[in-house]
């Protein structure tokens, strides 16, 4: 039975320069591909905050979409938070030329009324403390998944692991996955960051696919299966651009967990493969444009032309 | 049915060091990883060199297998080929600290006539004037592999681009193939190595898996799942060697390649998933070792395994 979800993030205007091509203020932020994607799968309830500056015709792809933006403040003479960014080569790392926090460096979000009864909440990387703060407020979820980054893992170490341990699940990439384990064997971080208290985690690592480590129900026992699925990224020829590709993915992945109302094993890879495939698309335009001419079908048709690629 | 299958390349005493710890003089080389794993699957033949120096107890690893010698010369007087590599971090990338060619530098193989009529052949990794002489030696194999590394792709451009039309399959890593194609996304390098000649290639990305990208029948029509496989590795946990890996992977797809006979996409993609497993045992232990207590039973239930954890 689908459940209802709520993801708190960031809404960005990202400046991007790629192999491909450049973009000015183009529509972004954690918060909002996550909830762009899986929207695709339920309703979406979005907590975040931009400028008076913000554009109309971005409102409305909040607003043509089951996106629920009665959390998203807009802060009036307020600038939207602006990132700056390039990609070189394989594109496997953003470089960041330049960050105006602007209206996010003084966000304390708070959880409309209405939103608090979610069953399903990601919470966006951020500062930890603002994370702890989002799930103060929501009153009994059934699943917590968040993100984070390597500044919190590098400057509020103590704050993140206070997090990790109050979360079911974490999403990091493999840079952020070493840092925080100090292990460089994924499969082994991965059981280090379940020894801080989740259920699972996940570790993306971008063209190479993505990794889950779930807790054994008995860990004595458990064969290597049961812990643990790898999955190769989809073969994609078309990456004009990698930003959103981690919350693309995260949306994916927790929109059709929130479709279901499962989270099993077998219902955990099932949303990796969602995720796989749904920043497959992200990537393929800039910011959410490939998005703009999305359907369900097409994931779903993707998703079965994914699965033959790594049958054997 | 199972076909004939040759290999030619390296017999090596290398000297290692891990974090996990060193090996001196351990046996190596890419022929004796490759048919030491090949002949878990059929009958290998071999043709090598080493110098006098090379012990008797590695020469048994060998006579107990399914591999003929016939090929093996030994030089009177001579120096066996010597490695010394290390390896740090995530093991992902060799460091050659020293190299003794010894009787591999003048080698010129010589396919004794016993192995002319070979079906599989496959050209582990050497100089491509070396690899096109031994391809002019087999009278008309079924199938032909070949290896190759970045040495030869700087310095001997030309020649290897003749061998690489000459061939039905080549084995790239991921440094190699954008090297190669001057291309950093790997589907398209495949595509570029492709118009080169061959009807597949195997792109390896050590702990990230490896990609098959083949020629489809009808370019024009020919939907993706039957041109390209994505497979993640094996999700190792004790990594304490990678030296081997490759040629391992090698043995174990051209090995099942040689015990089916059969050559299609769907036995090639299988094909990559033993040699991902095979792989997999490699790495656990020092050169050869973990291989003198394998057996194809346990080969085939990781294989079984594997496929669990990649299934969704």
């Amino acid at each position: 039975m689908p459940k209802s979800l709520l993801v708190v993030g960031s809404i960005a205007l990202d400046t991007l320069r790629t192999p491909y091509g450049e973009a000015k203020d183009e529509l972004g932020g954690s918060a909002t591909f996550f909830s762009a994607v899986a929207s695709f799968f339920v309703p979406v309830r979005l907590v975040g905050v931009v400028g008076e500056d913000f554009p109309n015709q971005f409102r409305r792809v909040f607003d043509s979409r089951r996106i629920d933006t009665a959390g998203l403040v807009v802060v009036p003479g307020g600038k939207t938070f602006r990132w700056h960014g390039s990609y070189q080569g394989a594109m496997n790392e953003a470089k960041t030329e330049h960050v105006a926090l602007n209206v996010l460096g003084d966000f304390r979000p708070v959880i409309p009324t209405g939103f608090r009864d979610t069953r399903l909440l990601f919470l966006a990387n951020g500062s930890p403390v603002t994370q702890a703060s989002v799930l103060d407020q929501v009153e009994k979820p059934d699943l917590v998944v968040a993100d984070t980054m390597n500044l919190w893992i590098e400057t509020q170490r103590e704050a993140l692991l206070a997090l990790i341990a109050r979360v079911d699940g974490i999403v990091l990439n493999e840079g952020e996955a070493r840092m925080l384990t100090d292990e460089y064997n994924l499969i082994l971080a991965g059981h280090k960051v379940l020894a801080l208290g989740p259920k699972f985690v996940v570790i993306k690592k971008g063209e190479h696919g993505s990794l889950l480590v779930i807790r054994p129900a008995d860990p004595a026992g458990a064969p290597l299966t049961r812990n643990v699925c790898a999955l190769p990224a989809y073969p994609s020829t078309e990456v004009r651009d990698p930003t959103g590709a981690g919350d693309s993915f995260a949306g994916g992945m927790m929109g059709y967990l929130a479709s279901t109302g499962e989270y099993d094993f077998q219902h955990l890879v099932r949303a990796m493969a969602y995720g796989t495939v749904t920043a497959s698309f992200a990537i393929e335009d800039f910011g959410l444009r490939r998005f703009e001419r999305l359907s369900i079908d097409e994931i779903d048709a993707r998703l079965r032309e994914y699965h033959d690629v790594v049958t054997f």
